[in-house]
């Protein structure tokens, strides 16, 4: 898989695919991240995108990512300095200057954010983020899980209210209080960090997550162009498999505590007839049961609910009961299945005392054997 | 009134009392606080006291107290350094130096608050504040009533972390986003800023209360040691008028959304048998009425409960069912009955639709008659 070297305008329309699937039903709306970032990029030769191991080594690389509930930050559309301004809070107080944005998550429109901050202050992106999906809280990311310090951070928000973190040693800690102060905000802040060396990138980042992005939305739309299968497109790019291809039946959906919490129910249709699934999402979707209670994937591992006709993403504010849709299950990245990671992103950490982590087999990111892997 | 030119370690049993009694049963505890002062002074000169008029025109005036709920800061001690270090995290954000701390409320311990910064960090004080009295909430103080913008702000809890606050115009605003962070934290916080020009001090500051919860404490420890009764000496001191004398006999407290509320009844003895008053408090004494609902006072004038036999005050925290006590009414500084005032520290502004204010006669700080005056 080629790395990306520059992206452009012309990758948006990928991206937003890509990441909404790997977003698992979370990391907000890839569509108004796209709007933005095309206007901002238009007539423009695009962002530099550099791989970790090419970064020089005084680099100093600023993650950045959206904080708050995907369903309001569909209703109220973001200022759009958000982001910039808590970068400049997070350089006025460590007094350094940012050379490269990464993304927090790469899942749903927090890809896009670093290239919107890019944009807008002349920075370059590294190809990479802290999760390779996207996760809920803000101590859910590989940097935190491989020892980053959580701080500096800063959040701002639509009316250019801003407030910055410092000296939390604990990361969840950190995502109490950034999360109390967005509730706060109207439930949606952008947010700026940590600020990392060229080093911790190397040791903690999810490599080549960009480039998967906006790969795994190219083949979605090859195959639509194709006439082919794009759900089958998307599994063969991902490594991934189908867990599942039916029709919601039932939606539970609340805004509690800042975040979309529920579960939606499917019946299998065709080959999955008589296959009755629940899905429980924060924000992302969670973990997948059959009809008898059975796990068929869980956290770390990616759930992801796709229309079955056009492999669209179906972030957890826009589930709704009919729709057809297809659930395919990705392998986590390696980082998010030690020990440690699985202490701060697995089913337990989720409150699911019960059940244990069974990962998929496959590698992310990789295209390996799926269900419907003989028909491709 | 000589006004105070050095705050010395003597001066803590008096200010413990007075700022206690102006607390009108919040702004902390004055019993740690003064601990903590009383440590940090030991074998000091003191701290220099400066008067609003006499501050350089480049001064640099901090605010500062603490937040969060009286229970827990008497439960919960501090670490010490809370109010240095949101002061340090203002000075960093700022890049300017303060040159003098004032106390953001008189009232309770917060009177204090000031003075271990200035011994800290080796500043002067300045005789005023921003209430007169203390008050719940954070936009409740003369500099933000006056158009002193709110931020930046910072504040800092026990464990050294650390949240600042910056381009919010609003203090309801701040005020949410710290109150909700503060209880994140366990509930209690040191708070730094507004950072202010001496123009701004002298225009929206209340002149001289520092000496006034001196003087206030030292007429009460006089009357003790003179066998007199120390809460005429009190009523003598600050123009107020003794509301009642009784005994409590009933109390309700809960601790909702980071504040002691509740409601205590006493019913008169001696002089005001066959009366019964009951006062509604968030951390301070919000309204008081007699057994017909008529009231006998209401904010923004103070009511201050204290026992009876002492004039110790009694905060909020402390209330409890059988104390004997005498509430006093002092009508509050000029500065807090401006229609804007009115609109921010008001009985509406604390949910009482329904209670016009209607001001004690006599001026704030400055002796007048009470019921008891022919006796002094």
């Amino acid at each position: 898989m080629a790395h990306l070297k520059t992206f452009t305008a012309d990758h948006l329309e990928a991206v937003a695919i890509g990441a909404g699937i790997l977003g698992t039903g979370g990391g907000g709306s890839p569509y108004l991240a796209k709007l933005q970032a095309r206007d901002l990029l238009r007539g423009t030769a695009g962002i530099e995108v550099v791989q970790p191991d090419d970064l020089p080594d005084n680099a100093v690389i600023v993650a950045t990512g959206g904080v708050g509930a995907p369903t309001i930050s569909i209703e109220r559309i973001k200022q759009g300095e958000e982001f910039l301004n808590a970068l400049r809070a997070l350089e006025a107080w460590t007094g350094k200057r940012a050379t490269h944005m990464i993304s927090a998550e790469i899942g749903g429109g927090n890809a896009i954010s670093p290239v919107i901050v890019a944009a807008q202050a002349g920075l370059a992106v590294v190809d990479g983020d802290g999760m390779g999906r996207a996760f809920p809280e803000l101590q859910m990311d590989t940097f935190s899980i491989s020892g980053v310090p959580p701080t500096p951070y800063a959040i701002a928000d639509i009316r250019g209210h801003t407030v910055v973190y410092d000296h939390l040693a604990d990361a969840t800690a950190l995502e109490r209080y950034v999360r109390t102060v967005t509730i706060q905000m109207g439930g949606s802040s952008g947010g700026s960090g940590p600020m990392m060396s060229a080093a911790e990138i190397r040791r903690a980042a999810i490599p080549g997550t960009l480039t998967l992005a906006v790969r795994l939305g190219e083949a979605v739309l090859e195959a639509r162009a194709r006439h082919d299968d794009p759900v089958e497109a998307a599994i063969a790019r991902t490594g991934g498999r189908l867990l599942c291809a039916g029709k919601i039946v039932d939606l539970d959906r609340r805004f509690v505590a800042g975040f979309n919490r529920g579960t939606i129910t499917l019946d299998g249709l065709d080959a999955d007839a008589g296959l009755r699934v629940s899905i429980d999402f924060q924000n992302e979707n969670l973990i997948a049961r059959d009809d008898a209670g059975a796990v068929l994937c869980s956290v770390p591992d990616l759930i992801c609910v796709v229309e079955t006709e056009t492999a669209d993403p179906i972030s957890t504010e826009l589930l709704r009961y009919g729709l057809r849709v297809s659930v395919i299950g990705i392998p986590a990245p390696t980082l998010l299945k030690t020990p440690e990671a699985l202490a701060v992103v697995g089913p337990v950490a989720f409150g699911y005392h019960d059940v244990e982590f069974h990962p998929l087999p496959g590698e992310y990111g990789c295209a390996t054997s799926s269900r419907l892997s003989g028909t491709a």
